[in-house]
């Protein structure tokens, strides 16, 4: 079985201005606070990042302002995929150019009921535009909002056809299922799920780790559990992520993410969204609060 | 009740060059004769159109050329909806400059669930952003695609706050009672359904007609249907036109309607896809024959 290290991306959200521009300097903050709590890199830019109600203008932008915020582009692989091929093409291309580690590709997601060759046609002509040697490809499969799925056999055509390029996967579908059957027939690539609480089944199967929006929160806690792997310490680890993962998964999950960040830097501007999305309501507060506290005390524990 | 005139606005297909570049002499040549064959406008750039395929600037340079090809922007009801509100802002205004009938607006679509608090935050940052009192969005109902519904007390929220500026909305989603609930409750502004079997019923009831993908292929056919509502000739144009749908919808429908403009224009450039469609197989070529000599028949009839 090839070994993959397990490591955390975080998906880290988008803050935005009060003219809901973006917030240039508190992503960089909170970029490296996650990545001072311990991540292996980021994934910005993906679905918990707000990235697809972002023009491609302010996404190139803001990627910009990380790499020169100091945050090596080694450790990023940002989404990069759009509804819209050219988006795609430009935004994986300026990724690249920036020397990016990969980018996460959404396939185009406006249609839904497309054929599997289209899909496979569409990668291909991003892959084949952006023409470069060094572009690598995480696969992203979140059907529940692109209405598009990655099958296996797409992957296979695609490892066929793009051996090298295509390096990875995220599975943002939650059924631990789909994620095995990907690890189990394409053991070389890097596969990441999206919830922390499946970690453990993750790095038994020979998977890659995870890039969870819960992250944002819990980087400290989640890397603590990639590091106590194999140990005695791995329940307990397991338990306090899945703890605050569970807190999450029964609010609106990134209303409820932003909400958190602010807590934890104090500061309210964190937790701006743009439409569609609305501010999580008071009912959520203690809910966010204990979530938070767990996360603190996960730390300190 | 209002009145409205009843019309027909085709959502014209985009062709595109071999390079998959917009072929803007074929697209001006296709409106041009949709017009000639009596639609009242266009509505180009919406699901038909691959819209959602092309990047903000190809949309505009489309636009442009329409206009420039000497397309009355009096009418036309572009699509500007985009997953990010600055790309939406941005075509709504470009139109708008224009001198465009209205915009045909989708919600922001690549987040699901999300509360109709935030889609109405989203239309209403658009049109503040937009800031033209000329604005006239149309809304554009088509949840099988954009995964986010226009229910009946976002209209009447959004109608409450912009009035004058929501004019009309585009039923896609095809179930007559639906378009009947909203004709009811909002007669004033246009609300037109996305199938021409269905122009009796949406006149009836007090709409303004349809936009709908086939009529790129039986535009004379829909319009002679409206000439003749209440008339003697109205049950056989309806019996033509449904037929001709009918065929259509056991098709995939993007791609057999662009099969079919290529075989009337005389030229397959016109069918060219962009991924994630592809083009229909030989086992549709017979139907989309058949589709192609009723609309010439009901022509000739």
């Amino acid at each position: 079985m090839t070994r993959h290290k397990i490591e955390l991306f975080v998906p880290a959200i988008t803050p935005f201005a009060e003219d809901l521009s973006v917030d240039h300097p508190r992503l960089v903050a909170h970029a490296r606070a996650l990545l001072d709590a311990g991540a292996h890199g980021l994934a910005p830019f993906g679905t918990t990042s707000e990235a697809n109600s972002m023009s491609v203008a302010e996404r190139m932008a803001a990627l910009e302002a990380l790499v020169e915020g100091g945050i090596d582009p080694a450790r990023l692989i940002p989404g990069t995929g759009c509804a819209a091929l050219p988006d795609t093409v430009a935004l994986s291309a300026h990724a690249t150019r920036l020397g990016c580690r990969g980018v996460l590709m959404l396939p185009p997601f406006y249609y839904k009921g497309v054929p599997e060759d289209g899909v496979f046609a569409a990668y291909a002509h991003v892959i084949e535009a952006v023409g470069a040697a060094d572009l690598g490809v995480y696969l992203y499969h979140i059907p529940q909002m692109s209405g598009v799925p990655i099958s296996l056999s797409l992957i296979e055509r695609l490892m066929t056809a793009y051996p090298g390029t295509i390096r990875g996967l995220k599975d943002s579908a939650g059924a631990w299922e789909y994620a095995r059957d990907v690890i189990a027939a394409f053991p070389e690539i890097a596969t990441y799920s999206s919830s922390e609480a499946l970690i453990v089944k993750n790095a038994t199967a020979g998977g890659a780790g995870c890039i969870s929006a819960s992250s944002n929160v819990n980087a400290r806690g989640i890397r603590a559990l990639i590091d106590a792997l194999g140990t005695d310490a791995e329940a307990a680890a397991l338990e306090q992520v899945s703890a605050i993962r569970a807190i999450f998964e029964g609010l609106p999950l990134i209303p409820a993410i932003k909400a958190a960040v602010a807590l934890q830097h104090d500061d309210p501007a964190f937790a701006r969204l743009r439409p569609p999305f609305m501010a999580t309501g008071a009912e959520h507060t203690d809910a966010i609060t204990r979530a938070v506290s767990l996360a603190r005390e996960g730390v300190a524990a």
